[in-house]
């Protein structure tokens, strides 16, 4: 592991959809945000809608007819990947914390352990989306010249003390749970209440002040069977962060969660190096996209920037794309018709 | 009280500064955002500095020396006037949730009450900062005329859903501390780790983004003490954070945060008519002071636009000052340098 510590015989989940050219002439490699899984689109073998349906598959932006596309659960998370809720085969138990410190470096080296496996060796492009992205940027960092191109998407070279407070906070919400029990929670019986509380704080930082004023404003819901209760929710806003809440818990592991999030906040691409600049300087790209959002609080339009900037002393064709999407951080889940042109149009400009 | 229920004998804590001239001629109100008392400047009886020291004194832009410096606890504080926290005279009792209903329509008839009680039949000008502001608007809709002029300062004619969400977030970390209890916590041991958690969302929404990358960056604290806890706090703002939660923490009862954080969702200026427009239509005011700063998140810059537009209709000096302070919401009570010559300047053109 990169900050210490090892693992015995993990576990890297992983999806392909398309046919692989070559060693990996087309070969596309994504990695994603926190909290998704490897099943970022439908297939054969699972037919149910993946969290990038609209981006990967025939025709699509990420075009399966032409590329071989990768999706890669990150390590340390709990979809098939190892992570904190595995059981250490050394000891029989779940890791629980003693799970070494995770860092995006590692969740770099699964998706390299993947393309190893799969017999490539070069990628045509390594995308990441949100926490993704510094994945992919410390793929490139380790592995200089393996991909040929990057995209970045709503991302950072390292987060900012505004997104560190907020998951410092939501990690607090889940380690003050009762149930979280230092760790050491029945999973049949999670700290519900805490992941709730989290979740909401994300979706607060996820889309933006100005889609939920349009979408919301002050619309009220009908209070029924809240007699007595005088913090009930009444706004619509508060039930649609309720729904947001429930529809999440139970899906995601407490203790992973806790990982990835701590090691959103460790990664920087200046220490590898000792500054920005000789971060970047260790890349070896052809081509790199940018995209970021306007209204993204989380990862704001001038890390996307800085990230251009930097990457432009390195690659020869680098691309910066500022969307005005107004649903923050969230726009490329959910505002696909910003986001597939711009796509579409990195690999256009590639000849596959 | 506003939206039905009652209070028998309630108290309205409040403070005053300088020397009062007529019948309120010189009569400045001051109504506080959510969490501060009446004590808003030292004095002979309360020589501790006030939560807007720099503001109000002798030569200070509220000059003691020529007006009359009132401000008021909001009903439903904790800080001397009747909240959730008091007891109910008719049962022995505290109200806890048996209190009713608050609106900010009634912590503005607290300051009306103040008014009459101190002989006043008219003020110089009503001052709001926060929840204060909308406060300050329910005094003027409810009292048209008795006010000349109006200061509002990072607030809002309602509140937009963002805001909605965090406090919505907020009071559901104290509703789900174990220790609260329904509300019938014990005063003595009250749900704090609820606190400390909605404090810190405070924190995060009422400083900037800016202000801490500039402040903070990726800053470490040393991490002595911390072996065997992987999320303990490295980063110094979330030491940053922990202080202010812990400084906050035992100040403020719960129920009262619940019940003044609800109301502020509630206020609307446009219920007073149905409209927007009609509830500006029923102030009367001579001037008014609209002063927002850029990096406000929580009362963002376009909602004081709108206050200006608003009063524009009504006033017919209105003045609207955005500021480029980048420590957000709080600027109003952190960056007095800035706001200092504003509303000094107001004063000069009243000529008293």
């Amino acid at each position: 592991m990169h900050r210490g510590g090892w693992l015995e015989s993990p576990s890297i989940a992983f999806e392909t959809w398309g046919t692989l050219r070559g060693k990996g002439d087309n070969a596309i490699m994504v990695f994603t945000g926190l909290s998704p899984s490897a099943h970022a689109a439908s297939s054969v073998e699972n037919p149910a809608a993946g969290w990038w349906e609209e981006m990967i598959g025939s025709g699509l932006p990420l075009d399966t007819d032409h590329y071989f596309v990768i999706c890669v659960n990150s390590l340390g998370s709990c979809f098939g990947s190892t992570g904190p809720a595995s059981i250490d085969p050394l000891t029989g138990q779940r890791y629980r914390l003693k799970f070494p410190v995770l860092s995006l470096e590692d969740v770099a080296e699964g998706g390299y352990i993947v393309a190893q496996h799969l017999g490539l060796e070069k990628l045509h492009t390594t995308i990441g989306c949100s926490m993704g992205g510094m994945s992919a940027l410390g793929f490139c960092v380790r592995h200089p010249g393996f991909s040929d191109g990057v995209i970045l998407i709503s991302s950072a070279t390292r987060a900012l003390p505004f997104s560190i407070a907020v998951r410092s906070l939501q990690r607090e919400m889940i380690r003050q749970d009762p149930k979280w029990l230092g760790g050491n929670y029945d999973p049949s019986d999670p700290p519900i209440t805490g992941q709730r509380l989290a979740r909401k704080l994300g979706m607060i930082t996820y889309r933006s002040a100005k889609e939920w004023e349009q979408r919301f404003g002050r619309e009220r819901v009908t209070a029924e069977g809240h007699a007595g209760d005088p913090f009930h929710s009444e706004f619509s806003i508060e039930s649609y962060l309720e729904m947001h809440a429930v529809r999440f818990t139970g899906q995601f592991d407490p203790n992973c969660y806790l990982y990835l999030s701590r090691a959103s906040d460790l990664f920087d691409l200046a220490e590898h190096g000792g500054s920005l600049k000789s971060g970047f300087s260790k890349l070896k790209l052809s081509r790199a996209l940018v995209i970021g959002v306007e209204t993204d609080i989380l990862f704001p339009l001038h890390q996307q920037q800085q990230l251009a900037e930097g990457l432009s002393a390195v690659a020869s064709e680098v691309r910066f794309v500022p969307l005005a999407c107004i649903r923050g951080h969230d726009s490329f889940l959910v505002d696909m018709d910003a986001f597939r042109p711009v796509i579409c149009s990195f690999f256009e400009t590639c000849g596959i």
